[in-house]
């Protein structure tokens, strides 16, 4: 039988963690003070987080030890399995070899808790009694309330509206877990209040649950932060994942021509990517492709340009490809890809040339990600929808070519708290949106007072 | 670090199914013709089930060759982990040592595509089109779904009525993977409409969807019926979970002194057991303990006797601890627990004191299945929450006894499919039901015209 599963033992978890801001040719600018928009230094992010993520977050080592009592918890999920798709090949027919890293065996059902751990980890051991946090789909929140469980540590999230009333299971998730979950916008917080005077029937966004996630751990002394993608430290946190796909290529025999994951703040492309970079950096050749929603073309349409991370223009400046903070992406299942930033590390990245982007609608990619479901068995995640998308768009492309090519994707959740996307989809429910130049160029318009 | 996980590589996956009657002290006297109370052959089966199926019902070989297609589809999910709940240990501050078998890292979160993958493939081996079958919570249908899927078959699912509208997530997996879903009681069958003269708004039972999904496939050609438990050969299927634990707990140093799984029709039980069972017969102390819901008591309070399957004395009659084949179980959340009979090997190996039976009231168990949650991550089924229970139960005793133990359990299944019990647990809103001795006589008293 050939093999399709390519297992490491739990002694294989990587035991440090890979920055790639040791590496990059650019690396980004420092983030400004929402107010003075002067470089901010440590103390300035010290009440939102504890100093070790602070450290980690301006750290230039090439590599920080992964302590003990995070690996332990990782190693509750970890290492996650690296797979052959064989059944989607043939049913592609295609000479290309198609690999993915399944992320969805986590308790939460994807690569989330890999930093909530490590955050809650963080906080923990700096006293901190309560962890503060927001969510659009859920995926995130989730793995915060499991993580801040582990440590005990409570927790809140501030879903968005929208999701809250959308998805009741993963609200249903991090109450099991153990953690206090309300709809945002809220009438709790100043941010909340303000949105909801314009609008009390507000759907809510990611950018305005964030401001009152901030506001509320700013007002409390045992309190922190949590963020679950965008900053330097959340996509270092990540790299375990591409660490262990390292390993794991090694054991196939193959090496990957392209690596393909979907983006929202950009925290498991970069987990899968990054230690694939560095071997870019010191002459491999790889292909790396980041996908986005075209409802949400933040890569592919946005400008990178200093912009806030929330709505209520709470957060520090930083360099990004964004789409305006004050833009509100439609509606789309894939929720945990509708933010209007992205990464600064992503976003250095693709403006140097070491990565591309592509943006696919909405359809295409339930199509793809139903076919993925039909021959493999696991149906993903509306979002990784998107990078399975891609791994078939290119799949079929080495078929037109008769070229065996070898391609990696990250699977970085299943779909099993979405499968109203599924039925959705299936009773054709589902619409296109794609988000026009003018519209982009209109919520541009709108950070002219931002320093470039 | 301590390790938690214990893995075989696909190699390692058992090469052939292990039949339990072969080493039987008393194996269960052959099941009767619905109509004529004669013993059946397999001639009478065949409009039911193919050939090999029918043979491996009635096997006394110890061994039954695995073929290679039902590997290699295995194989996408299996060997599945042994881990070690070091955390639920800690928690429960006890000297016992608890492992689990995880069944829901299958496609479908549960153990049930280790039989649909090898019933598909042995209906497509002999030129069947298209598979039917009943489910109750859905894990069942959607494994079904999922393994006619792969072997390119039709498939069509009776989901009872109450799970139907209260599960719209299983109904989507099953849509997802391409088969057809209705309700049960339908219009479409004598059995179907028989119920619903009587009453319109039926909320339906396992027994009547049985019904249902029997009298289609006697009536068409193209088609045969599938049952996901109780049958023999379903048993049988299941049997490569205990091999691999096996060999999993060989590589843990330890050997199990206590031995659980829940009991609905006794699939996962079986599977996880009788492996070790046979170890028993050869000399091995290990208690097995099979558990139940108080609800529906069917080892613990049924009667061993000879039985229907469904509710329209359709199926052939197996002698088996049963409530009669008119019970319907009170609504608890653990769906898969709620059949009025058990299967025949399972009910002789309890009748003969090779094993024995516990049952448990529903807040129990999801009071256990929290604990679990909130130490391990891994949100169980409602089912597994009563093998969990056991397995708290017999640790907490092991630390009042001061006594070192080593317990195993099934973890048949996770419950992301179940969020709603869990937030119903959680606010407050679930009850418990027990059946009373009354209800039981009551409900035998109906059976007087059949053999015993």
């Amino acid at each position: 039988m050939n093999t399709t599963k390519f297992l490491l033992s739990e002694n294989e978890l990587p035991q440090t963690w890979y920055n790639i801001a040791a590496d990059m040719p650019s690396p980004p600018p420092p983030p400004l003070h929402p107010g003075t928009q002067n470089p901010i230094g440590p103390e300035d992010l010290a009440p939102l987080f504890p100093m070790e993520l602070i450290l980690q977050e301006v750290s230039t080592d090439p590599t920080i030890p992964i302590p003990p009592e995070v690996l332990e918890a990782l190693s509750l999920y970890r290492p996650t399995p690296l797979i052959r798709a064989r059944r989607l090949e043939a049913a592609l027919d295609t000479p290309a070899k198609i690999y993915f890293k399944y992320e969805g065996v986590s308790p939460t059902g994807s690569h989330k808790p890999n930093t909530a751990i490590a955050q809650a980890y963080y906080n923990h051991k700096e006293g901190v009694k309560r962890l503060i946090t927001e969510t659009g789909a859920g995926q995130w929140g989730s793995s915060l309330a499991f993580a801040a469980g582990l440590f005990g540590l409570e927790c809140k999230v501030y879903m968005v509206r929208i999701s809250y009333e959308q998805k009741p299971y993963r609200k249903a998730l991090i109450e099991t877990y153990g953690a206090e979950i309300l709809p945002s916008p809220s009438p709790y917080t100043n941010a909340g209040r303000a949105i909801l005077e314009k609008d009390p029937n507000s759907p809510g966004s990611l950018g305005i649950a964030i401001s009152e996630a901030v506001e509320e751990a700013v007002g409390r002394e045992d309190t922190k932060y949590s963020l679950g993608s965008v900053l330097n430290h959340v996509l270092l946190h990540q790299t375990v994942i591409g660490q262990e796909a390292q390993k794991q290529m090694a054991m196939t025999g193959d090496y990957p021509d392209v690596i393909i994951g979907c983006v929202g703040g950009g925290s498991n492309f970069a987990g899968l990517a990054f230690p694939f970079i560095r071997e870019k950096i010191n002459g491999k050749e790889i292909d790396f492709l980041a996908v986005e929603p075209a409802s949400c073309p933040t890569l592919t349409k946005g400008e990178l340009r200093y912009d806030f991370g929330d709505t209520a223009e709470l957060t520090p400046l930083t360099q990004m490809y964004t789409l305006g903070h004050q833009f509100v992406p439609a509606a789309i299942h894939a929720g945990g890809l509708r933010y209007h930033g992205s990464a600064p590390l992503v976003s250095q990245l693709l403006k140097s040339g070491l990565i591309r982007a592509e943006a696919y609608t909405q359809l295409n990619t339930f199509d793809s990600a139903l076919l993925f479901a039909r021959t493999e068995g696991i149906v993903p995640a509306p979002e990784s929808g998107h990078a399975i998308h891609a791994a078939i768009k290119t799949a079929r492309q080495a078929r037109e070519e008769g070229r065996e090519k070898t391609i990696l994707f990250n699977l970085s959740g299943h779909g099993y708290f979405d499968m109203s996307a599924y039925t959705n989809f299936l009773a054709g429910n589902l619409v296109d949106h794609a988000l026009s130049d003018a519209d982009v160029k209109e919520n541009l318009a709108k950070l002219e007072a931002l320093p470039v």
